[in-house]
């Protein structure tokens, strides 16, 4: 096996993979290197940014230099790079040119001739605006050369890169994905996702990663091509990429263009460095605008790939952490395109949920309704409906409102519902079933609250509607489900941040099963009041008096 | 004039800020300075990290070296510094321990002596968890030193510093930055945070913001004690603090803590440093764990101070891209107790409108609802209230929705819509006055899409609804402050996106105002069938057939 999980948090992992060169760690950025025009030296990349791997272009480099770099004694040598290289094979050029001069045979033969740790079939990516009919024949295609490609390998010591096609035609993804998992690929790739990301469509790209992930074995890497901005790391690796190429860095640089974790700036455009790089610490905007083109590109690329690598870096230290999705949700608000492939992932919820560890070494933190696609949530909710039976003596459920501390039972609060129990006595206590309604679990029974992470959350204050909406729905449903056991609920009100939202599901969920209900106020100004209210509710709830 | 604005955005600026030592720009961070403990040598942090400005406390120098100080020359060459130096006068300490060892006279004198360049009366601050009753007295105290200083004083060359305290008691806050806005202070420090932000009340924090804000002239900075986080620059800022001082960096530091803009983590919990500054470049949390205590301290303050500055430069540039909103609301999802803050900030929309730029260098990103509160929403608001008024000539109110391109009327469906009135004639099209419902501005008149904000925005898609909420909310205000314009209502429906909330608080609005309506829904499928309906819909409304 070439590839190791390590650690992992949604669909995101820390793995290693291994090549003949070099056991690289994965999520991992290979740099993208034209030999003929370079920014910074491949030694450098190595000792200097700590690359463990790089890609090139194995169609360029053999149009420009054929058999040079097999003379040289094979690619790394002529690159003077003693770490993992991953090869291109000219697919690209395809989708721009519409065709390469070069057969598949020839193209596989040249990257095992120069020793490619990693190397890519010739497949037929196909692109965006591409209707049903035409995405059909890159998928069918493709899959022809990935079938016969099997017949022209000679080397077993290569990784060979699997690319799944479809474009925007999920079902053509899942089609591909299905089919190109089934030949003994060590890492798949997602084509042509370029020109999804240059017209922002950052929730097709969702779709499509989720959809081809859907279909690959968990257990081999996925490489998403041409994703080479800091800006969509955590994305990609949330949504289960392993394996990134950037070109970006030195594009971006002999264009002017400084890159940021957040988006990208022109350097004309700059007063300050919004970086601490070794470079952004060095000079100022001002400064590097006096110094020539060719230092202010190299300057560019440097800060460029410093970004992208500690972004990387970042990412990793999230999955490490169990915060994958805290960080994501705070790169995704870099750009409303982003944010908006964070709506997508709700439709995948059970993959997520399926890969993604249930316990963590810390609790979460809860924005918006976005957030609902949390594993955690998913995960909690099913435990709820599929596994949670309300206690035996259970006859009324009393529902209260969050309180700021946790666990809820501890809070202080919670003094006042353990005086109200006191008050009507043990027999009676023990036919009252307290239940919490919270951002963002909907309802909690008290008895589980400390079990993770139920109290190990922060919620941002006031909710925003749809959350208050998913707490009531929640609500109800339980109400619903658990209809025979309870035979009334009561529920104390806190109108100011709930809005009555909650009431109304309670008490159309009541009626509709036919339970009692009633509904108190809650009222700090007047504890006794509140106290003396719900102890006449319960008694009357109960037929006790 | 010591404090003069060069740019502004929200209530940010960036100022310059005139001491006798040195001009410094603001906002700006004055790390502390320890003189019996300091991790960076005053030196390095001008040499190496560019600080232009430093703070120490006059009250524990005063104590532990009295006339040295003035003895050597003055606290710049004590210090070995040679930028602008702050001094706080012993109130932090006051709140800490009930009372300090000095009189206000004393410690003024001293912090003239000594020659800082900025200095704070002794003022005594109200702390977090104090009854307003008390709150009271340390307001009317700190009004009675800050009014008798005035007869202290002996230099003209110091900037003083006029704390407004108050805490979490808003209308206390509100009458102290009025009071001590009257008297001729430089520069106001809003007093007493710590506990507030120690406690995660960022919520709070905004309100004492705000409120001092809002009493204390645009002109003077101020000052926000205790704030020494990177995550929360952004949001001070925002807001209006200019000056923010720093023991945090090196106190962190010591405790074996790694600031980030996002948050702080153990260094002992550490697998990758998420960051490209030069000292987390140059080693991993492994190299770094195996070397001795001072080392580690010195590398972590090193880095938190890193962090901060390059923040800080951050939101410079935000502030002079016009983009200080995004920032804010991008780094305030580090934490949902932060995001808390920026729920406030709808409180104050009106102070933020009146004080930031309505015309921006570039476009602007939207969320979600948190967003409405955006000076340039309300601006929009206001101008289409109180300044709009509907072409002479419109019968019938056509609502269309959003488009994806923006301008609005150069996208592709308003083909559609153009066919529509050329089918209708000129005559009776000239009676049709098009609008289009969208985010985040809820109605925007056709003829107005390309004024500044109302096409140079990204919104996330599908919108959150709260929202759509606002949205249909001002669509149908509109209608209603238009009624004597319009004789009826068209609406194009979009009901995959808006589930039918603008339809019906449209047809509410009519119905309220006897206004006739119409409702056709969008068919992409069938362009022919939707826009036959729309012809005889429009005759119909026109009774012209």
């Amino acid at each position: 096996m070439s590839f190791e999980i390590k650690e992992k948090d949604l669909l995101g992992r820390i793995g290693k993979l291994k090549t003949k060169t070099a056991t690289v760690e994965t999520p991992l950025l290979f740099p993208v290197i034209n030999p003929s025009s370079q920014p910074i030296p491949s030694k450098r990349l190595k000792e200097t940014f700590g690359c463990q791997a790089i890609i090139t272009n194995s169609y360029i480099i053999k149009k420009r230099f054929n058999q040079i770099p097999i003379e040289q004694g094979g690619l790394h040598k002529f690159l003077g790079y003693d770490g993992a290289i991953m090869t291109d094979s000219g697919a690209y050029q395809i989708l721009v040119y519409g065709e390469v001069e070069v057969t598949q045979k020839e193209i596989v033969t040249y990257q095992e001739g120069i020793g490619s740790d990693i190397a890519t079939i010739l497949d037929i990516p196909t692109g965006w605006k591409v209707t049903k009919e035409d995405a059909q024949i890159t998928v069918a295609e493709t899959l022809k050369r990935a079938k016969a490609f099997f017949d022209l390998k000679t080397r077993d010591d290569t990784l060979w890169v699997g690319p799944i096609q479809g474009g925007r035609h999920l079902d053509l993804v899942a089609q591909s994905a299905i089919e190109m998992s089934k030949l003994p690929f060590q890492i798949h790739a997602l084509g042509s996702p370029t020109e999804v990301m240059e017209n922002y469509r950052y929730d097709v790209l969702a779709d499509m990663i989720l959809t081809a992930k859907n279909g690959i074995p968990h257990e081999r890497p996925l490489h998403l091509f041409g994703a080479g901005h800091p800006s969509m790391f955590a994305l990609a690796v949330s949504l289960g990429c392993d394996l990134f190429d950037s070109a970006a860095y030195a594009l971006y640089a002999r264009d002017g263009r400084y890159m940021t974790e957040n988006g990208t700036w022109r350097l004309d455009q700059m007063d300050y460095f919004p970086c601490s790089c070794p470079q952004c610490c060095s000079q100022t905007p001002q400064e590097l605008k006096q110094k020539p083109a060719k230092e202010q590109e190299i300057f560019l690329a440097e800060h460029n790939l410093h970004v992208c690598i500690a972004e990387l870096r970042r990412i990793k230290q999230a999955i490490r952490d169990g915060r994958l999705w805290e960080h994501t949700e705070m790169r995704l608000h870099a750009h409303p395109a982003l944010l908006s492939a964070l709506k997508r992932v709700r439709n995948y919820e059970d993959l997520l949920e399926k890969y993604s560890p249930t316990a963590k070494p810390s609790g979460f933190f809860y924005f918006n309704a976005a957030g609902l696609a949390r594993p955690e949530i998913v995960h909690y909710r099913k435990h709820l409906t599929q596994r949670y039976t309300p206690p035996t003596n259970a006859k009324i459920l009393f529902l209260v409102p969050q309180t700021r501390n946790k666990p809820f039972h501890k809070a202080p609060e919670m003094k006042k519902i353990r005086q109200l129990m006191r008050i009507i006595g043990p027999d009676l206590a023990a036919q009252i079933h307290v239940c919490v309604y919270a951002v963002p679990f909907g309802i909690v029974p008290l008895e589980l609250d400390e079990i993770y992470p139920l109290s190990q959350h922060e919620a941002a204050m006031p909710p925003d509607l749809e959350t208050i909406n998913y707490v009531a729905e929640q609500t109800a449903e339980f109400i619903k489900r658990n209809n025979n056991t309870y035979q009334g609920t009561i529920l104390l009100n806190d109108k100011k941040i709930w809005n009555n939202i909650i009431k109304d599901a309670v008490q159309d969920a009541c009626k509709t099963k036919d339970l009692s209900f009633d509904s108190i106020e809650t009222n700090p100004e007047k504890p006794k009041e509140t106290l003396t209210q719900l102890t006449n509710t319960l008694h009357k709830q109960l037929n006790t008096k």
